[in-house]
């Protein structure tokens, strides 16, 4: 079953998602990061039809998540890398984790931790040039070209703390 | 067609995508975030087939993402509203919003920008407790109780900046 694309839309989230995929895909970009490169590795750990697997990782060289390298010319066997592109979504696997544990409705062992110390680390988005924790104070613009109108969305605030 | 289901797995990624679903229903949820809470509301800005988003806001109901609120009682009208839980997914939308702007094919004009400042937000994840910045000092620790044994990923560092 063909995808819904949703390459037409403006928004820097529709993009992601168009190149992101669905969750298959976002497990299979958790395992890259917990360094899985070959095929079988993929296959091991996830549980995944090879068949399915097959065709996400094509979709994920297509969108340039992924690299092909050689790793045996004879057989020829390539694994995977990720690309630069893709280093860059490791707040989100981050961000996932971290919202997954505290809303399982079981207890998960898996943890970030600070490997220094032990400690769980809470995980906090902040502002990297004013160092601001990010608030509503920080507003999601949308310029819209073709009615020379913008539009501004004050995200709500996290529930608070205790 | 009925998703694959991940909540046998023992991973808060794969916890957080069981509830969070695919792409459309982070969509809805983006819209949630931009103030929508009517069912014609989402359909208008997402352009997406009714039933498709009937099926989708019942599975975020499910969820517990959205809540049901009454806002007319004759004619009896509903309205969808994030719940606490679904509060707790703002970093998830923003970190999707700044990978989608800085990644995109196309550019595109949608930005989170400090509303004080007028600049836009550069985001990072800090350790809430000790401030310092995620890298690779922190590892995601899984602990396998059945095998009494603990497997430690590094998450490779995001590229190097500038």
């Amino acid at each position: 079953m063909k995808r819904t694309s949703f390459q037409h839309m403006p928004c820097p989230v529709a993009q992601a998602l168009e190149v992101i995929g669905d969750s298959w895909n976002v497990l299979i970009l958790r395992e890259a990061f917990y360094g899985a490169t070959r095929f079988d590795d993929f296959a091991q750990a996830l549980g995944i039809p090879t068949n399915t697997l097959a065709r996400r990782l094509k979709e994920l060289v297509a969108g340039g998540i992924l690299e092909l390298q050689a790793y045996s010319e004879k057989p020829p066997r390539y694994q995977y890398l990720l690309t630069p592109k893709a280093r860059d979504l490791r707040p989100l696997l981050l961000v996932l984790l971290q919202w997954g544990k505290r809303h399982s409705p079981v207890e998960l062992s898996t943890a970030l931790v600070d490997s220094l110390t032990g400690k769980p680390v809470d995980l906090m988005l902040v502002d990297r040039v004013t160092g601001e924790p990010i608030s509503t104070r920080h507003r999601v613009i949308r310029q819209d070209r073709t009615e020379a109108s913008s539009r501004s969305f004050a995200f709500p605030d996290p529930a608070p703390g205790p």
